[in-house]
């Protein structure tokens, strides 16, 4: 490296690791036109392998990023599961997922085609890049300057290498990921394949307002930040098949456990027929697990290993897609953020076994948590101070996740015949405890500046089921202009706005009607706390003028009102994209389609003669709830959160 | 021109005109592996405007072509309309579409989005490519070589030429297309925006066994065979525009049918919130039309007619995205082809009123029909004789269409105020009257080689609702590894496959599983007749070995039959593909899908106790029907269109 370029530069945010978690915090800059840097060791994306289980939850983001019909399309879905086998006799099918809590089930897709969609997001709507195959060689964090939101107190130095340079200790160098060809790949990663760039050595030292170490469980940033790890690996190795699988084994296109004589596997149908096998390979002597030979493991032994557990079915194989070795452990970074500049997200936070499928679907949820906060603090939008609510919100979920994990892994180990039946019940009971938080529907986010769970006003008591903190349950809802129906997850998108849902009830009646002007009429007012709520507060530079946007769902019959009934500040004009025709519908059954069947407003808990008022942030979580009068209440919560723009005649009022 | 090359070349088929019918008939050859060609004068694809309308029917095949989801994710779907106004005051919404019909629904979305997704699928399967900036010379068909399926007897001379030379006198001429920039198109269009290449001058000879002519209504290869068009032009001149509207009439985002004083406007709602006018402009002295001056009508002009028809109502535009004018008239060309060797397709053979939304949907079902039997002679694996049926099957709808259109469009001309109520009542009875016909459910193929129509043997009496010639109704089925459920159209995929459909009934019982048992024992073995009916006939060379792909539709129960149950011929194992899991399927009720009832034999009307022996040409029309037993009858239809393999010991049967 004689001639090496060497390169200074600012960034607003820094990203390393384009893996799940990185990958959607790098959606939410490329969303929110944020000036960001994404760099990956690696010389490509993943293509085969790795996570696969996508939580019902996940597949609701998805939608709201705009491509959950690309997953569906490609994914292997779960319809009942697992079944439970002792002594190879069937125990069991269980109904794993209740069908209606929301739009989507279980489903299981390569990490590689998952990257491959937020990428492909990514580009839709700005010039952000994964920058492949930089290492990063030292991180500097100035305490002193982070104080003032402007200054870039991270300093990382970079180095560009050639393909040459690049060792990745990942588990997985066993892997075909080197031999791939076209052949092997979806059309649309092909490109990725081929067109690796012959890249100039160069070093870069890079100044940063905001850092994200989205680089695994060996996280480098975590290591340079001193965070310490807790837990422990347990003396147990697994490997893990994915294969063209050659069987008579009746459940192999079912999730299932199947328990014989000398261990228990657990069986998980993918995509293009593939099925993956989680394998119990060796038990290490105590002391000596932190150290074992990955390379005693083989292809041939794990095999060997699948048969002398399904047998008296047998199991071979031609086509091996994937495979690796892990030993399970729990491990959980003490800390997560450091002075709410720095964040640590997905593996680098929390790993632990794959067998609950929850691994991807964490990280991608702690990369969506944070990447909207990152961004709308770097673009002026929020307060800073809404970035401790990433450590509140997502360090106590990784804790809860590696419980559920030490508990789950349990009870694939060292089975005795006599147990069985105890086994697969405790799967049962276990699974139906963790259900709503393995699927993603409760997350049970605490009341913060972000989440406003106010006990004493009764406000909460006509919307029973949507509570501060969670999810809004997915409906299908019909559009007031067109009768078209459409999910929630789907209207509600993650274009970095918050939403106020104006839950306006049935507004056939004059009081309901009446009410629903006041409170329009409240909301384009200026009021002693100043101007106009949609006007009041920093918008995203160069994509919304203001970080509000509303919506409204009333529950009057579609044919029985109109677009124009609304109040206008319901429906505004704007003359290069018309009316807001996108922001009326009705909560009403539509024959064309059995998904909506008008029963959004009984199933939130909402009082269809009252309405609500409730406030969605950008994540879709519910932020805040209220009565329909309650605009003071709605805007303490904004206040609380957003910041305001510097009135116009240039009285600064609060920022 | 001084230096240019003179290549001259030979290929199988020949596609002029990559639009709709031209794309989809491409798309056979690539999914067929046929060497091919397809060339088109225009220098990119289409991006905005034009044809818009998709019906159930179409969506089905995207179904099978595998985009469906693709299309269902930008499109602006129908679910009631189109609205009567009589004196603008909405006299009905209709219901459009049967509920249960179709999983799809009337939908639009622009023709340049439709062309890509087939671009795109063509990419996926093969190196085919649209050559573009060519045109046609000249055209030399020698039908002396006809008879011989070797041989080449068409010889085109084309030239590649510059974008200067490019002289397109499409009717959109005033349109924006030329003025688009990357901002205008979805992402995945940027590429064949930007990247025109500025290719060589050079004129090539190409000499084809096949020629499609899919060149529109002025068809260049239609005037070189002297094939006339019957028909007339009228006095009406329409002016259609794509605008954000910015209007208060309240079903600006419904289709609807607005009668003014002074003329009959129809509204379209789009994809991106765009709104297509059909709007009348103006009728020529009689005699003149012919010639009428396109360039006294202008967009200004066409503004005003709307807001005169709509008013009091207001209407407005400030962005339009695309605009034509129209002569309506009605023009079918008089044979669509030439000793079974070159065929003409879409707009080359039936010009119409686009106010059915109908144009797209016959051509690309023209080019699907056309296609598939083009691909599957070229590969040598049908008779060539089955080309005949193109004509057959597809003239005679050319022709309805026609008349359809003649009855629809004089509903919207010279309303006089007194007439209104009878129009309207006249545009839903003839809507009802061709409702089966212009979704695409029924399309009346008649009897052929393909098309096994036998009144006699009481064959079709229990499954009254599967028609030969028809399509099969589709639904929902689970299969049986893994419970999924998924659309028939879904599971019969376009991959130029003939396919036998086992309604193997409900084989829990002793009785019908025997019959099952004995119906694969024949279907592999050696008979009378020649070799096991699915090695007997000539391959997809370098696709498939045998043309020939048998699907099991069973009605049992999910839980109650195993995969394994089934005969091995019916679930068949590859070494690299493992068993065939996606064979065999139950029509059994998913309380996960709502789509997913259980009720597929109730509706095809096959008994339960017997089941049914189907036939599903490549393009999913039912050809033949006959009972378990009839494995002759199954036999003779597969004789009378695919072409035996020599047999083995070097005795050649009938080829």
């Amino acid at each position: 490296m004689n001639e090496q370029s060497r390169v200074e530069s600012t960034t607003d945010v820094l990203i390393i690791g384009a893996g799940p978690s990185g990958l959607m915090a790098a959606y939410w800059m490329a969303r929110c036109g944020i000036n960001a840097r994404i760099i990956d060791k690696r010389e490509t994306k993943i293509f085969v392998g790795h996570a696969d289980g996508l939580r019902p939850r996940t597949l609701e983001l998805f939608d709201s990023m705009g491509f959950q019909h690309r997953v569906l399309h490609e994914a292997s879905e779960s319809t009942e599961g697992p079944g439970h086998e002792g002594k190879l006799v069937r125990q069991a099918l269980l109904d794993m997922t209740q069908a209606d809590h929301s739009p989507y089930h279980n489903t299981r897709l390569s990490q590689g085609r998952i990257e491959r969609f937020i990428l492909d997001s990514i580009h839709e709507c700005s010039d952000l890049r994964v920058e492949r195959g930089i290492i990063t060689e030292s991180l500097e964090y100035d305490e002193k300057l982070a104080a003032d939101a402007n200054e870039y107190p991270i300093t990382v130095k970079l180095r560009t290498v050639g393909p040459e340079d690049l060792h990745t200790p990942d588990s997985n160098k066993q892997s075909s990921q080197n031999q791939l060809t076209c052949e092997d790949l979806f059309p649309d990663d092909w490109e990725d394949l081929t067109q690796r760039e012959n890249q100039k050595e160069k070093v870069e030292t890079i100044r940063a307002k905001y850092l994200i170490g989205c680089d695994g469980a060996h996280s480098w940033t975590r290591r340079q930040l001193d965070i310490s790890t807790e837990g422990s690996s347990t003396d147990h190795i697994w490997g893990v098949i994915d294969v063209i699988a050659i069987s008579n084994f009746p459940d192999i296109r079912r999730v299932s456990v199947v328990t014989g004589t000398t261990g228990t596997i657990l069986v998980i149908p993918r995509e293009r027929g593939i099925t993956r096998f989680y394998v119990p390979v060796q038990i290490c002597e105590a002391g000596t697990s932190d150290r074992f030979d990955r390379s005693f493991i083989t292809l041939k032994l794990i095999k060997s290993r699948v048969q002398e557990i399904i047998a008296p079915f047998t199991f071979d194989f031609e086509i091996c897609d994937w495979w690796t070795v892990y030993q399970i452990g729990q491990r959980i970074a003490t800390e997560i953020t450091k002075g709410n500049r720095i964040f640590l997200a997905g593996d680098a936070v929390h790993t632990h076994s794959p067998k609950m499928g929850l691994g991807m679907n964490m990280s991608l949820q702690d990369g969506f948590n944070l990447g909207w906060k990152v961004a709308l603090a770097a673009a002026g939008t929020v307060k800073p101070e809404t970035l401790e609510t990433y450590d509140l919100e997502r360090h106590p979920l990784a804790k809860m996740l590696l419980e559920f994990d030490r508990h789950w892994v349990n009870l694939f180990l060292d089975i005795e015949p006599g147990e069985m039946d105890t086994k697969a019940e405790s799967m049962a009971a276990m699974s139906a405890k963790f259900e709503n938080f393995a699927h993603g529907w409760n997350v049970y986010y605490p009341a913060s500046k972000i989440v406003s769970k106010s006990e004493d006003d009764g406000a909460t008591k006509n919307a029973q089921h949507m509570v501060p903190g969670e999810r809004i349950h997915p409906f299908k809802l019909r559009n007031q202009a067109d009768g078209c129906p459409q999910w929630t997850t789907r209207l509600l998108k993650s274009d970095g706005r918050f939403r106020i849902l104006v839950l306006a009830g049935d507004v056939r009646g004059p009081t309901q009607r009446q009410r629903i002007e006041t409170f329009s009429e409240a909301l384009g007012s200026e009021s002693a706390s100043g101007a106009p709520i949609l006007d009041r507060y920093v918008g995203i530079p160069g994509r919304y003028e203001s970080p509000i946007d509303v919506f409204t769902f009333h529950c009057a019959p579609w044919r029985e009102v109109e677009f124009f009934d609304f109040p206008e500040i319901l429906r505004p004009l704007n003359m290069s994209t018309g009316y807001a025709y996108d922001k009326i519908w009705s909560d009403d059954a539509c024959i064309f389609d059995r998904y909506c069947d008008g029963t959004a407003y009984e199933k939130w808990g909402v009082d269809r003669a009252l309405g609500k008022l409730v406030v969605i942030r950008p994540d879709q979580y519910i932020g805040w709830i209220g009565n329909m009068g309650d605009l003071e209440g709605m805007t303490q919560y904004f206040d609380g959160v957003l910041v305001r723009k510097l009135t116009v005649n240039g009285d600064p009022s609060v920022i």
